[in-house]
C-alpha cells in the first residue's frame, strides 16, 4: 500500500541491516507515522502485546520473526531445542485469541528441525519467517481477487450504483502484510473502477476502525463514513448496507469466527436484514484442531484502562481522557465468536465457501 | 435520588423565586454536579437541544416549564394563542425523536385554552408544567414496582443468586425526574435486598452510560460493571445476563421502540440468547398516533463532532480528544427502532404488558 507515494508493507526486514526488523508503530496512527526497530525477541513479544503490531495475519508474521531474532540473539550454547522451544511459548502467549501465532511458531519450529549448526538455524529462522511473510502477502492477494467477485455481483444487481460495505475494526493491510483481508476485495473493486463506500465501525475499545482503518481507506481514496459501532443495525434496517465484510483472528473448521467484540452483533443484525456477511480470512487464520463448539476459543480479556480512557490528538499530542468515574468496574473482552450459522460466506485465499467444515475441507484437501 | 445524602430531582421550581427553573447540568457529570438556572424559553430550548437535560420523560417536563417561562417573560398583548402555537412549535423541534417533548408540549396548549388573563395563563402553565412533573415521577415510580416482580422472579428462579442485568444508555433518574425508568426496577430491587449486578453499555457517541448510568448507580451503591457497547453479545452468549431493560423515547401504538442508538443490536442478541428484553416506559413516552410501522418515527442526526471527539476529564479538567484523521466523513444517528417482535414486554406504568396493540390498549383502554 502506497502512504504518500511510497510503497509500504506493515513489517520488513530492514534493507542496510538484517539484524533488524522495522515495523509501523500502529499504536500512533493517524496521529503520527513512526517506524520502530525490533531487535530481540523481547522487543518483538512488546510489540505484539502492546498492539504496536495487531491483526492477526501480521501478529503471526511479526511472532516468526521473533523466533529468528531470539537466535539471532543467543549463542550455540542456547539455540538448542529446549530454548527455542521456550521462545515459541512465550511468544504464543503473548495474545491467546489468534491463531496464526500458534501457526507461524509452529512453522518456525518445523523447519529448525531441520537445522542444526547456530549459523544454520539463525540461516533457516530468517528464511522462514520471510517465507511466511511473502505468503501472508499472497493469500491476502488471492482473498482479494475472490472477494471481488462478490462485489462485482452486487454492483450489477445494483445497476452500478455505489456498493456500500460495513466492516468491523481493522482487517486491511495494517492488519496483514499488505492489501488485508476484509479490505482487500474493497481496494480491488475500487482500483477496478467500482463504486464502493464504507461504512467503518469505531471498534471500541481500541478504536481500530475510527483509527487505523480511516487513514488506510483515506490514503487509498476510497468513499467512507465513520459510525459508532451502535448505528450498523439502523443502517442496515434501512438498506444503506449491501454487504458486511469483517476479519477474523481465529475461524474453527466448523465455520465458527471469532473476531474482534461486536463482531457478533453485526453478523445478528445482517442476517435479520438478509444482508451477506462475509468473514475474510487466509488459510493460517483457521484453528484446524478446534472440532467442536466456539466455547473452546478463548477469549482475551485486556485491560480495564482501554475502556476507562479514551486515546485522541489534543493541542498536536497524542492524549487519554478518563471517560467515566473513577475506580469503575470495568470488563474488557477483545473478542466474540459469530456463529456459522449468521455467516453467508468465508472469502479465503483459495476461494470462498460456506461457513461450515464439508465445503471449508473441499478447499483445503489437505487437513482432511 | 439522594446524591452524597442530600435529595435531588433532575429538574424543580427554585424555591426562594419561582421565576427560576433549575436542573442538573448534565453535560458535566460525572466530573462535575452544577445547578443550572434556567429563566427564559430560549434558556430552556438551549437546555433541551445541548443535552443540558436528557432523557424523553425529563426533556418534556422541562418543555412544560419552557411555556411557563415563555409566558412568564411575556406580556398581555403577546400572551395570545399565535405567540404560544410559536413557542409550542419551537420547543417541540428542539429534538425530534422522543414524543414527550410533544405530549408536554401539548398538555400546555390544552390546559391554556381555559386561560384568559396573562395571569392566568402563566399561574395555569406553572401548575400544569408542576403536575406533569409529579405524574412523570409517579410513572416512574410505578414502574419501578411492577418491574420489580420480574426481578424477583428472575431472583427465585436463580435460588437467590446474583440478577444480572444488562442496561444501554442512561434510562434513569437523570433520564426522568426521579427513580427513573428502566432503573426503577434495579432500585426498588436493590434497596429490597435482592442481589442485583448491571452490565452499563458505555453508549457512544455520547457515553451516558459511561458517564451518567455509572455515576447514578456508584451513588446508590447498586453493583456494576461497565461495557463496549460490543460486549453485550458475547456477554449473553455466556449467560452473564439474566434480563435486559431499557428505556425508551418513543414506543408505536404496535410495539416498535425508538431508543438510543444501538439498543437494536441488544434486542436481536437477548433474543438469539433467549434472555428476556424488556421496555420500561410511561404512558407518556407512547405514541398513541403512529398506527403504521416504525419508518414514520423521525430519527435524529446530531452532529458529526460527538463522534469526532471523545470528551473526558483529565487533569481536572473536562476537556475532548480526536479520535480519527481530521476531515473524517461521519454520519451520527442518534436512534434506532427496535421491532415489538424482539420485545418480551413493556414495564408501563399501569404494568407489564406484550409489546402489542390489543394488549397495550388493555391497560389504557382510553386511548382505544
Amino acid at each position: 500500500m502506497k502512504i504518500n507515494n511510497k510503497h509500504y508493507q506493515t513489517i520488513w526486514v530492514k534493507k542496510e541491516n538484517p539484524k533488524i526488523i522495522q515495523a509501523i508503530d500502529q499504536r500512533l496512527l493517524p496521529f503520527e507515522f513512526k517506524i520502530v526497530d525490533l531487535k530481540t525477541v523481547d522487543d518483538v513479544y512488546f510489540a505484539i502485546q502492546n498492539m504496536v503490531v495487531r491483526g492477526a495475519p501480521l501478529i503471526g508474521v511479526t511472532a516468526a520473526f521473533g523466533i529468528y531474532l531470539a537466535l539471532l540473539n543467543s549463542d550455540n550454547s542456547k539455540s538448542n531445542d529446549k530454548y527455542i522451544l521456550e521462545v515459541a511459548k512465550m511468544l504464543g502467549s503473548a495474545r491467546p485469541t489468534a491463531v496464526n501465532l500458534n501457526y507461524a511458531v509452529a512453522r518456525q519450529m518445523n523447519a529448525l528441525k531441520k537445522a542444526h549448526s547456530w549459523n544454520e538455524k539463525v540461516r533457516v529462522a530468517l528464511e522462514t519467517a520471510k517465507r511466511i511473510l511473502r505468503e501472508e502477502k499472497e493469500y491476502c492477494r488471492q482473498i482479494g481477487l475472490h472477494g471481488l467477485t462478490l462485489i462485482e455481483k452486487i454492483c450489477e444487481k445494483k445497476s452500478h450504483q455505489t456498493v456500500n460495505i460495513l466492516t468491523h475494526c481493522n482487517a486491511g493491510w495494517l492488519a496483514c502484510i499488505d492489501y488485508g483481508t476484509a479490505m482487500a476485495p474493497i481496494y480491488f473493486a475500487f482500483d477496478k473502477g467500482i463504486k464502493v463506500h464504507v461504512w467503518v465501525d469505531e471498534t471500541r475499545p481500541r478504536n481500530q476502525g475510527a483509527r487505523l482503518t480511516t487513514w488506510e481507506l483515506g490514503h487509498h481514496g476510497v468513499p467512507f463514513t465513520l459510525i459508532t459501532d451502535n448505528t450498523g443495525g439502523h443502517l442496515m434496517q434501512q438498506g444503506l448496507v449491501d454487504l458486511v465484510i469483517v476479519g477474523s483472528d481465529r475461524t474453527s473448521i466448523k465455520g465458527n469466527v471469532a473476531n474482534k467484540i461486536g463482531t457478533y452483533l453485526k453478523a445478528l443484525s445482517a442476517k435479520d436484514n438478509k444482508i451477506p456477511f462475509y468473514v475474510a480470512l487466509p488459510a493460517s487464520s483457521i484453528d484446524w484442531e478446534l472440532q467442536n463448539n466456539c466455547d473452546q476459543i478463548q477469549i482475551e480479556q485486556r485491560d480495564a484502562e482501554e475502556v476507562m480512557f479514551v486515546e485522541g490528538f489534543r493541542e498536536n499530542k497524542i492524549e487519554k481522557v478518563r471517560i467515566c468515574p473513577e475506580n469503575t468496574n470495568i470488563a474488557n473482552f477483545g473478542f466474540d465468536v459469530t456463529p456459522a450459522r449468521l455467516i453467508t460466506g468465508l472469502i479465503t485465499d483459495r476461494g470462498i465457501c460456506k461457513a461450515e467444515r464439508e465445503d471449508i475441507l473441499k478447499l483445503f484437501p489437505e487437513y482432511n
